[in-house]
């Protein structure tokens, strides 16, 4: 069941690793307002690399706080695709989120509380003619809208309680820390977080022959050129940057490498 | 003359060559909100290739039977920006089309029912300065958005019957299919559709030394890293996929390539 | 004090640094909605290069005046985040315009008549928890939306009179200009602007081997392939193109670079 009342005016966030230049990402905005004219649609990102569930869950964990409650994220980061994976709705304290059950919801769902969750199998809020290799316009987007324009969660199919959950952002051994994001900055997110670190100052990052000592404040607290680690601005990851230029190409660090820790 | 109400909430959707760094789709939504300010405007793309009418083309024809008849679709895809090609407005049976009489409309006038068309003439629904470079701006931003107030078509000028329709689309030769386009993900669209393959469990695309044998359903019929044929999900065209890979870099496909076919 | 009616549909503008693959500007979109939902927000730019203040000025300068003067543009280009560098609003009489006080709005102040300036010091009007990293989510936006919202400028802070003015878009020497930005296809802007060449057939550019004589009016005037000098489409600064090719890349300027004028 919805907990917004649909004088509200209706948002809705798209999620996808479909990129902006072949109208897939205006046709799925086509859909939604054919169903739901007064929807507001913002764009977390499109740049998810394909089929990257985990870039993609940690993309909607940092934004999605950042909306009203009453917010559908539809999420479509969907490597499954035609095949046997579920289709589902999750309402949470947080917002509705529409997306394949493949984890992608997994940081979400640790983050807030599930109070229900469907499978989305009603024909009734499907495009009447489903494709096998574009669900996020045939199934994915009616379904935000739908929701968004007000039909109560419980209509769009039978509920479910076992959502899959993936253990992500997970340090890949003890004294080590994971890559988890480089963003368009060059900037460097970790695995570790805050409460990981208690005696800030005493924090050591080791990468090849560089080190970085000691938690700051932010960017002005270094000369220019040089690294700092700090703690981002979103979900309290610690990051790596460097003043005014790119710590990632400095430091040749991608995601899924692995940095020293001593804390 | 247009078929909505105005009560309706107006949408317009942008397809252009224009890219999103310069400020240039930004300044075209200034000029529509000044005009229509409740527009709700959407991206079908701003990545077609520079003046690549054919891409525009296909672009658009792919997402606008998504829409609701009542939006106003702006191409501005217009290598000829400042010579003597027309400006037009089209009514259609599928929405409304704003864009240079260059061929970029084909695909969907060969799809829908024309109504009227006119030439974007009449000075009062352009901007009072009119460059000669940048007529999204100046002639086709202020006609969409004049449209989606209400405005009738009739009054944007003089009505014409011979717009241009070029032959896009269609196959090379014999026994051959085109490359019209490679998608975000590597999926290369041919110019084959399911139409021109009576027995779909006989079909053979060869692509150098790599034969694809068969129609499938969809990416998860086959292994991991595997090529695979499919129709596509708009339109009908036939497309080549390699599950969870890049099948035009594998294939080294690109756009205007050829393939052989026996069906 | 704003000078609109908060009956005026309400627009906001993006111009930033940050991409489109992080989130970052789709969690300003939530913030703003949050605070303002019926706002209608544009995006001018998110691919400003990292920390550029002068191409930030320059790409808001040429799309601001496009739109309606209740709309507020909110500018992140911030090189200086986390230090003490101001946050400020400012009514201008084309527009109200939130950013770092770090030149960003020089051209644009240059161009309008400033009627009242604030710091953004009032916590109020900031997200409660205030990042050192991420001001465009915690400050700028929420600024932005409250003074969408119809909250007067003065109640967001002190007023503040001496705003940073850089001298942007200035000749490197006599006889030359300076590329001040390339655009998606290669167009060249100079800081020449048509008030400099009181002659234009007189006019001769020369780079490298290269000399581009007199002022065209559009592409078309020049054959395929061909260099051509004519006044941009806004604000008059001269560019350089090739008709239906990259003039940017043929004669390999950039951003900074020097071209020889004879005028």
């Amino acid at each position: 069941m919805m907990s917004h009342s649909v004088t509200q005016h209706p948002i809705i966030t798209l999620t996808t690793d479909f990129g902006r230049s072949d109208g897939y990402v205006g046709t799925i905005e086509g859909v939604i307002l054919g169903i739901c004219p007064a929807a507001t649609i913002t764009h977390l990102s499109h740049e998810i690399p394909p089929q990257a569930v985990e870039t993609g869950a940690f993309v909607l964990y940092q934004s999605c706080n950042y909306y009203p409650p009453h917010t559908v994220h539809c999420v479509v980061v969907d490597p499954g695709v035609g095949s046997e994976r579920r289709a589902v709705a999750v309402q949470t304290s947080i917002g509705v989120f529409v997306a394949p059950d493949n984890g992608v919801l997994s940081l979400v769902l640790a983050s807030a509380t599930v109070q229900a969750a469907v499978a989305l199998e009603n024909p009734a809020y499907r495009l009447p003619r489903t494709s096998r290799t574009f669900h996020g316009r045939d199934i994915f987007a009616p379904a935000a809208a739908h929701l968004s324009a007000g039909v109560p969660l419980a209509q769009l199919g039978p509920a479910v309680d076992d959502l899959v959950r993936l253990e992500l952002l997970s340090p890949p051994g003890p004294g080590l820390a994971r890559v988890i994001h480089v963003d368009h900055f060059g900037n460097v997110v970790l695995s570790l977080t805050a409460a990981d670190v208690p005696h800030p100052n005493n924090l050591m990052l080791t990468v090849g022959a560089s080190q970085i000592q000691g938690l700051r404040r932010t960017f002005a607290d270094v000369a220019e050129g040089e690294l700092l680690a700090y703690v981002g601005s979103s979900r309290d990851h610690i990051e790596i940057a460097m003043r005014n230029g790119n710590a990632a190409q400095s430091l040749a660090l991608r995601p899924g490498a692995v940095v020293r820790v001593t804390a």
